[in-house]
């Protein structure tokens, strides 16, 4: 099997791709850009849609769903905003196609030609606000609580599948509030949130704290992410959650009216992860054998195997594979049991390996005789003999071992690709030959954030917040520094 | 209350207007019909995916993924198909905003103009078919059973909360099988599952049966549907099942190597609802009150009122209705206690009234010292008083009650509105006096279909299936018929 695909010492970026095709994940379209998410991608994406909203409905938000288009006039009316998105916009001129005079097939009819161009949203922060003016008079309509899953298009040159596309799904929350500190409050609460679903259903560690101001959501007063750390020593942001201070409240004259009477701009909050997810899933766990996938994610937790060489052994064993069957599936496990006769034993293993399946049960005739199946963990490719009344249990404790392991490794692995640098030179070393999370003292400014940029290719991917400060000296400029931040290259 | 918004009586279409705006359903956008889903509007919609999304995956489908975008020339490939959707199409011609030269906020860049214009999908079959040539090269590799969960744009000039929108939600299968039988089959199946959903989740009769040429997608060899009516006699299509035939698998050149070897186009189908599903609800069972929901669709199942004058009051009857939320939440049943004390008893009955929740319960402090519970139920405005200790039994008992009464009614209110006419005056004055079914002779053709609608604004709703034929003479033409078809005027 490694021969068909590559590991990730030979090409990671190969492996990459070879992991997202063969495992049936995603391809790209016939549209530049957009990709088209297969039934086992999307099935990795409803997992988390589903945990995530879960978490969202806990801590009182509720959906709505807002335009696909917003009027080209509504990105001009804040600043930065506009200034971040407009050269990545989608953009519809005509609501009609007539048949081509020329008898080849159909073109837009000039005749249709909007009045007011619309923007496909690459975010909805603009015509959400828009909306909320309608919605908010008083203190008593705030908080404004609101979740959003769509899709939206950002025209990327450079796309790559889940990671950067120019169509991707996402959620967007959309929060108002009274005050500053409410609205600060809520911007945490969401950072955290997205740091409990990275850690315990992606098993993936992530660090927390905010942004440089070059690398603020167009808008933002200040954004806070979570960060992870891909095997290739790259960085990958895994989710934002912006205060938006009373920007767009002001850009949309948002006010209500207070408990003690006066007029206030409201405060604002908005947050988002996207399917880029899905990319840091595959990319945090996986192995040279394919994906691999934690439990709590997983579409099939576990697929069961019969093996068999006739008919008479057939029904035997797969009797007992049915038994066992409904036996996890009445646990709760996601289970599937794959009998076909189509395809060999050896091969189904191979298909399941890579496809991520946490935990392989195989049966076959002997297992039967002597009452045992042989379950195989998919993070360790270890394998073990199991009694057949005691399978069920070993499962649902496999499954557990199998999201703290790769936890574990993920956490071991950024523990052990994350260095200080105090020099330049040191600086410059790390970077070239380990990669990883880098912490160095930086002088605060957005020119030597730049010119290291420039340099390296490396940005700062957050100024740590849930840390001790120490001061020291500017790993570029040798000004002076308050706190060391983190650097790495990113995806 | 009833003075603040429209009956039925006085003016049906400003009724429904007034429901989806005062209970929070919907409210129009900034962008030309395209509507807001607000949060208890979207919570139905939910709760609808919810129930289909559980069908479909019952029934062996798998949800994916495929782009907002169609590359224009995808759409000429079926003759038919393009012939049906370019004059409602949203395009994209340009991939960027810039800063206007003078000053005026920010213009189309016209640098950035695509080779080739993007039609926004209202309705995937071509881009997916485009898809499946890569997915399918062998009998092996169907049936292939997907559905997507989307947006969609159809460029309407007259729109209608949730009835009609620029832009809509919803959920295409798309189905691909080896033979016309299996095909056959499966657009059967689905017009099952919808009919199910329908009559079981929505409380909802319908009638089942094929579509006339004239009333059939474009692109589908034919359409069948279910057809609900609504309270002012209008028919409404609440869904439909398209047997595609090898028409979308010629158009893109999709075929398969058979078992025995030869080389098949494959057999295509699709099949939808949408967010109009939502309308279809409110229209069915809503009265001069507002809004009337079925229990399983209703984001709040009970809500419980607490009712004090002080302090003390409060913390008795708060406790005690804590307690009952407890119990009614422990039974999986949606329950909402509302304790604010910024509005009045009084104001929360209209309100849950208006919003349609099926049972309130309200709590006085006699109520407590008598163990008691009021309960109003929704359908029929009936109240009791219930001992507390039978309470939890007794609105599971009502939820089930109402759901069955609401079809019951809804079903009688269709038979009453049922109706055949066998001449052409018949036909007219029932039309203008009655409205519901018509059921009544064709003879067969679009010509005289057209004449009819262009007459009296009545379509062929759809020529049942399930039903025995009865031949006679056509209620327009006098010709030959074989069979009633069901006439109305129609959503």
């Amino acid at each position: 099997m490694a021969k068909e695909f590559s590991t990730r010492e030979e090409n990671y970026s190969k492996w990459y791709n070879d992991i997202v095709q063969r495992a049936g994940l995603a391809e790209s379209s016939a549209v530049r850009g957009c990709m088209v998410i297969k039934p086992y991608g999307y099935a990795i994406w409803e997992k988390m849609q589903g945990a995530l909203d879960k978490m969202f409905k806990d801590t009182g938000h509720a959906n709505a769903y807002f335009p696909l288009f917003i009027p080209k006039s509504f990105f001009s009316r804040e600043a930065d905003h506009v200034e971040g998105f407009a050269k990545e916009c989608a953009v519809v001129t005509h609501y009609r196609l007539k048949n081509d005079p020329e008898g080849k097939g159909v073109v837009v009819d000039g005749d249709a030609k909007l009045e007011e161009e619309l923007v496909i949203r690459p975010t909805s922060e603009t015509i959400i606000w828009d909306t909320y003016r309608q919605w908010i008079q008083s203190y008593r309509d705030l908080p404004i609580l609101v979740n959003q899953w769509a899709n939206v298009v950002r025209w990327e040159m450079r796309t790559r599948m889940f990671l950067r596309t120019a169509e991707f799904l996402w959620q967007e929350g959309h929060t108002a509030h009274a005050t500053e500190k409410e609205a600060l409050e809520e911007t945490y609460q969401m950072l955290d949130v997205y740091a409990d679903f990275a850690e315990n259903f992606m098993a993936i560690p992530v660090l927390k704290g905010v942004k440089s101001e070059n690398e603020r959501f167009a808008g933002a007063v200040e954004t806070f992410c979570i960060e992870a750390l891909m095997q290739d020593g790259k960085a990958l942001q895994a989710g934002t959650s912006h205060f938006l201070g009373q920007n767009f409240a002001k850009a949309f004259d948002v006010k209500f009216a207070s408990k003690e009477g006066t007029l206030e701009h409201v405060w604002a909050t908005s947050w988002g992860v996207s399917t880029r997810l899905v990319g840091a899933l595959i990319m945090a766990h996986s192995d040279d054998n394919g994906l691999v996938l934690p439990p709590k994610l997983a579409p099939i937790q576990s697929v069961i195997v019969p093996i068999y060489k006739n008919d008479g052994q057939y029904d035997t064993v797969v009797g007992k594979a049915r038994e066992l069957y409904d036996a996890l599936k009445a646990k709760g496990i996601l289970v599937k049991l794959d009998d076909r006769d189509t395809h060999k034993p050896g091969w189904k293993f191979n298909e399941y390996e890579f496809k991520g399946v946490p935990v392989r049960l195989a049966i076959g005739p002997r297992d039967v005789e002597k009452g045992t199946v042989e379950l195989a963990r998919r993070d360790t490719l270890e394998k073990e003999v199991v009694s057949m009344d005691q399978v069920v249990e070993r499962v649902e404790t496999l499954l557990e071992d199998i999201q703290h392991n790769l936890y574990n490794r993920a956490l071991n692995f950024r523990n052990e690709n994350t260095r200080k640098a105090d020099t330049w030179e040191e600086f410059k070393q790390i970077l070239e030959e380990q990669g990883g999370f880098i912490e160095a003292h930086w002088d605060g400014t957005a020119e030597t954030e730049q010119r290291i940029k420039e340099e390296t290719k490396a940005t700062i991917r957050l100024i740590p917040y849930d840390e001790n400060k120490e001061a020291g000296k500017c790993v570029y400029s040798g000004e002076p520094s308050a706190r060391r931040v983190v650097f790495a290259r990113a995806y």
